[in-house]
């Protein structure tokens, strides 16, 4: 950030009164711009037991297979905001029955929200994000091609939660950033589970 | 958003290409603004049955009561927000033992994560954005002075799942705009319950 998005003058980083944090403030008109994390939204889609994943048609990870997932949108419920991702990557119109994953990135300020979905009707068709969407029994899921660390970290816990047929209860966890990235891309995650 | 935080150039409000909601963005060095929710995180803290509520020394509502509560920060989770605000709110330490309260704001593009957790020794203080900090035992919750619809809708949800005894199910919801400000302020919510 350079200029202030209210007056057109240069911001400069510095800590206000009564705050305790660096912000970009303008000195002209005053305003402060805070800068808070971002929500992802997305959906673990099922349809007779198997889940609905895209291969990326974007970068970043073009290619990689991941959950219909995005950025929450201004004005919506943050189920709202995984039901439109879920039609918009993967064409599928979804019915919303748990949050399952609660994932911190810190290093890169994103909040992972992720919910279990069943398919309503089993119809599917890759948008244009995705260059394929493709249903996969556990057995199937192709783990060294996922795109992203919280999306492997999410699948392993959903089918071991399957397993042992208890239910799903939500998972917490941060996912911390590598020291240098890994080929198989194996993620540390820290967890947690709720037990009400 | 008048001028791009980028170049200081005027920006436009306009569909970009490739995408389906008007965006600001900066004719003259491509910059797209996106603007997106913010997480409010906090904290029901508890200690011997009794919740600890903070009186608002600060604008919207002062002088009512809420949970401590605040804007989540870049770099930090959602659990560590909700302790953090609630050691600045309430000078008081607690341990997270599960979230409790997901709700979406619409119509001020917020949501709300609120935390079930224990004091870790009693003791709490009422911060510089508080009046007085209190521990209130159900009977004498302040009903009528709380500070925020989405603050009554919580306690009034955990204290039945107290009632009730079955633990604490995640509560999740969306908190809808009043068509007028009611003067004992009840909230509409619509209500769901994760079962797991």
């Amino acid at each position: 950030m350079n200029y202030c998005s209210n007056c057109g003058a240069s911001v400069v980083l510095r800590i206000p009164d009564g705050d305790n944090r660096e912000r970009y403030v303008c000195e002209h008109c005053d305003t402060i711009h805070y800068q808070n994390p971002k929500i992802v939204a997305g959906c673990i889609p099922e349809w007779e037991g198997r889940i609905l994943l895209c291969k990326r048609a974007i970068e970043p990870r073009y290619g990689l297979w991941t959950l219909p997932a995005g950025f929450m949108e201004n004005g919506e419920t943050t189920e709202q905001a995984a039901m439109r991702e879920t039609e918009e990557e993967a064409g599928a119109r979804v019915e919303i029955t748990g949050l399952y994953g609660l994932f911190s990135i810190p290093h890169i300020s994103q909040v992972y929200m992720l919910y279990r979905g069943t398919l309503v009707d089993g119809a599917f068709e890759a948008g244009v994000e995705s260059l394929e969407c493709r249903l996969f029994d556990e057995g199937d899921i192709p783990w060294e091609q996922l795109a992203f660390p919280v999306v492997k970290e999410t699948l392993k816990r959903y089918f071991s939660d399957r397993r042992r047929g208890k239910g799903f209860p939500l998972q917490r966890g941060e996912i911390v950033k590598h020291p240098r990235r890994e080929p198989a891309g194996s993620p540390q995650a820290t967890a947690s589970e709720d037990r009400g």
